[in-house]
């Protein structure tokens, strides 16, 4: 069976993307690309990467053009998918690649988004640790409304989960930083997002707490069982890559745990996952080796002098943090091989 | 007066950015630069931007060439400066831009680097608070050798000591994640370094507590009044930018100061600093804004909810780093004008 | 039916990308990778983005070991295929990626290569033009010996040959300029190939006639139907992306041709090719486009002001330019679907 | 003396560029600095690596606040100065950053610019040939109005104004193609500049002879001396440094003329110049080596297969390319040593 599929915002980055997996996938007929003020355009005057689409035409984003569709992708800013959703009630799957579905706190929603607040959907990590024994891919099976993840918050959530369902880290002391690319940001016209702000410079923003993602790791660190609400010191700094997220994640070791019960906590949660794998002792991950790819490459130390495990992800943002991750939760939902149309391979270098 | 100065290593990016900077400074005269395997060649040959220094040769880096200068700077491999140093008995002054001369403890070399420990020199870092109301430039007044810094060490110790120092700040439980350029590394010929794999990448190493600066900083934050031995959790992560260094650093808020007693320690270190600014409330810097500067840029956030103070600094690793530092030692040894020579603008972008 | 296949060099660039595009094409099994000095050691030490090729170990790199497969790929320095070759009598498609077997004229070997001249092997450029109505395609057909172009010498062929074959443009004054990234010089350890030496800064090399690609584009453009031999102006110059040729190759307008004539010439010659496309009039490509892929794009201005055609061709050095032309061949020689395994849509941004 | 300053546009690139030299000058003093929509603001807050003009703040870009200074610059898009140097007849000195003064056809003009034509004004590149013996800087001496170069047209005619005079290369076949870092676009807020569409992609734009540089290329080489009009293909493509403008240019070789002839004509052309090099035979310059640095550094070859002479020119298109020029311009009008306050060495690496 082929599934008929409509992508919404597809003249940006994450739309594009998701196009770009959906076009290798042997399942889905991509019949439907939606664009706001480009509608009318051919798609690959704004995707000339997409040779295998340039039959396509963006039309307008309206719920008429959304629906009868089996798959529907939003691709929008945030705030924006409720008013489509809303009408897309026969729609058999709607995942939206925004914020607006993640959070099931209300308290949070108002603390870090603000305005009405959306109904909480699946998460779309499947890996990610909710409980003893289970994991996010079970509320994925036959879901009908899917939230992708925030790539940064994933790549944390899937750095620490493991050691915090284990209880082999603590939760109230994290500390992460990221190097990120400036994909992340959306095809925004922002003077900082300019080339000429960025090459040969490393930026930082939303420093202090105020960055969008920390409530959506603290809700997923909770799910892996943390027994004190989890306290996060999070930090994203803009490199000159295009893509990718270099997410180094450290957090107290809990008392008397030894090394091999740390590293058990990780090897035990990945070790049959195709696309999250920790990499042998004294290694550690480059974006570059999981550009285009679907995969989460961790690598774990322990740093005793310091009291602290420190886990290296790394993530292509586009991909496993977004594009990749709402069609590997697609297939879970529609009942095909979860690996589907989805490469563990980076192109690098 | 004109000092007389010997450049070693001058065929490295150490010793060329002393160069850089020296050829711009109004008190010396760059007598001789000297190199190993490419004695004999041109300068420019190997460092084709310095076009004001055309008409030097490298020579051979022996005891008898670098004799006889008022000031020589040593940028070597760690490990090789004692050689000359012996035999400079007689040389004003010396300041190696190398790791030999930075430690104090014997117990700290033996642990990251071995082999026969070298004499502690003062330590080129005149901003760093050294007890109370006292700072790191007097130790360099008429001081006759002077280890350079490593440039990710007094990236963190500047970032941190004001709030050690104040007692704002617990030193237990650091974490700095800096983001680093390759020049840092030197001109090596190492698989990693290659521009294929740092290109569209962001790459990390000496993770886990093995990065040699990690003593270094330690010392420091000591010397700035530590009242526990400090620990800190330290990963650099290679970015594809030249040279810079974005290190972002956090530590624990010390229980019961109030956000303007913390904001005060960082600032009333650095108010009079030529070189060394804090950014206003809200703002944090970016590596461009130092490119080719002696100016350390931090930025300061509060983050209650985390229970850390998060400071951001950018430093140009070359000058800041190594050769800024260096010069700016050289500058109070001698008697000179601290800034003379040295730019605190940037070339952005 | 399944292929069996050996790939050499299997540590570098070329071998590298040769295998990542393998391990997704549904009809061979990599059976064997070898390499030199680092031989017993697991390929995915040396190719860590290769996730699904986990489990290969690097065997040396011999006859014996490379002897039995379906397919031999080799990844080796120019020079270093023949002593392989001589004694895969017995297998039935050995395809070089070196430049051993490109050239058919001595004369040119020895004025850019030296040494003993090879066998020249069917060129594995299907799309160029070999005279009138016909293509190199047909050379693939069924043969056993193959050899991947160069990947410079390739754009620019492909970008100038129709033109030359319809007579529209002259082939004694071509001048090609190349922004090119440094994946296409391999996993060489040379100080200019050093990321310090490459970000930030753009940086000519072989400039003034001593490329080696340049007889390669000569005896391309000379099957293509040049009346005179051809001469070219050819200046590659590395730009800071680890991946992608961007060629500008002007031509003068040959006398009387009107420019629908011109345009014609080239989209007349790719409209039915699956990896070669001509853009709309005033598009041209970018090399982010064909990141990953096996597609060159074109874009073709007309500048009757500088009486030149100006041809801006972007491919992807490793892809298109070398391990994609070697499995696009492949697939031709062993008579599957000529696109089989290879992706037309670039990663992008 | 010193001498009092005013610069418009001071929140853009050129205009912070402009301010960057002038920092460091030592016989002027900057007094004001405006913008249009940033009025009112600290000029740091828009150009943070001003560390040292941190008390300045933006004012309207008014004839008023103009007015009153020994010099102007006007950093604005164009097409607006007009309006301001109208009413600043009394000003000694302006320098336009901008194009609207540099051309002296009235035709070229309206073919490439359009709207009403400005008078013409002394053309910053004191380096230029303008017949025999004779150089642009002559007309600077004294000037009272002064148009910065376009960043593009002077790299490309200090690469090609020795050969033309001297009558060893064609003109009349000149192919130009150009590497070249997004600053120069100034901070314009368009897709095609975003940091995403840049890194590790080179993009070519204005391709087919539409730049509108070429005019300005064409008058500076008709100066020089070109016995027949200027023709020039030309097209810059943007790759992902910041900062550079690496210029690759060909022309025909005369006839009849040695090698020492040709390598002659650019030796006795720049041999006392100090801010134009030519390199040694053999010998290309980059770009990392004249960031931030005045310099324009030349390489030459002699093709004779191709019957060709290549110049590749590096140049920082913010430094030499506008600001550097716009500087040493005001040196000679003011008539202040050429070289005061402009480095000749670059940053690098």
């Amino acid at each position: 069976m082929t599934f008929s599929v409509a992508v919404s915002g597809a003249s940006g980055y994450a739309g594009g993307e998701i196009l770009r997996l959906l076009a290798a996938h042997p399942d889905v007929e991509i019949r439907t690309v939606t664009a706001h003020s480009n509608a009318g355009q051919p798609l690959i005057d704004h995707q000339p990467h997409l040779r295998s689409l340039g039959h396509l035409t963006l039309q307008d984003t309206t719920p008429d053009v959304l629906a009868g569709h089996d798959v529907v992708f939003l691709a929008l800013p945030h705030g924006q998918s409720a008013q489509y959703t809303e009408q897309l009630t026969s729609t058999p799957l709607v995942i939206d690649a925004g914020a607006d579905h993640r959070l099931r706190s209300k308290a949070s929603w108002d603390a870090f988004y603000g305005g009405e607040f959306p109904e909480p959907w699946a998460y779309g990590v499947p890996e990610l640790i909710v409980g003893e024994g289970r994991k996010q891919r079970e509320s994925l099976v036959g879901a009908r409304r899917i939230a992708a993840p925030g790539c940064n918050a994933s790549t944390v959530a899937l750095s620490l989960a493991p050691g915090i369902a284990a209880g082999v880290i603590d939760a109230d002391d994290i500390v992460s930083v990221l190097a990120v690319g400036p994909s992340g940001a959306g095809k925004s016209l922002k003077t900082n997002l300019l080339a000429s702000e960025t090459l040969g410079s490393a930026n930082p923003y939303a420093v202090g707490g105020s960055h969008r993602h920390i409530p959506e790791i603290q809700q997923a660190l909770t799910d892996a069982g943390a027994p004190v609400p989890p306290r996060i010191s999070f930090t994203p700094v803009l490199v000159p890559m295009a893509r990718g997220i270099l997410a180094t994640s450290t957090a107290p070791i809990a008392e008397g745990v030894s090394d091999a019960q740390i590293r058990d906590a990780w090897e035990s949660a990945y070790a049959d996952e195709p696309f999250v794998h920790l990499l042998p002792e004294g290694r550690f991950p480059r974006t570059a080796d999981v550009l285009g790819a679907n995969t989460a490459l961790l690598g774990l130390a322990i740093d005793r002098a310091a009291n602290r495990v420190v886990v290296v992800a790394a993530v292509d943002n586009l991909v496993k943090g977004t594009a990749g991750a709402a069609i590997q939760s697609m297939n879970i939902a529609l009942g095909l091989a979860e690996t589907t149309g989805l490469s563990v391979n980076g192109v690098a270098p």
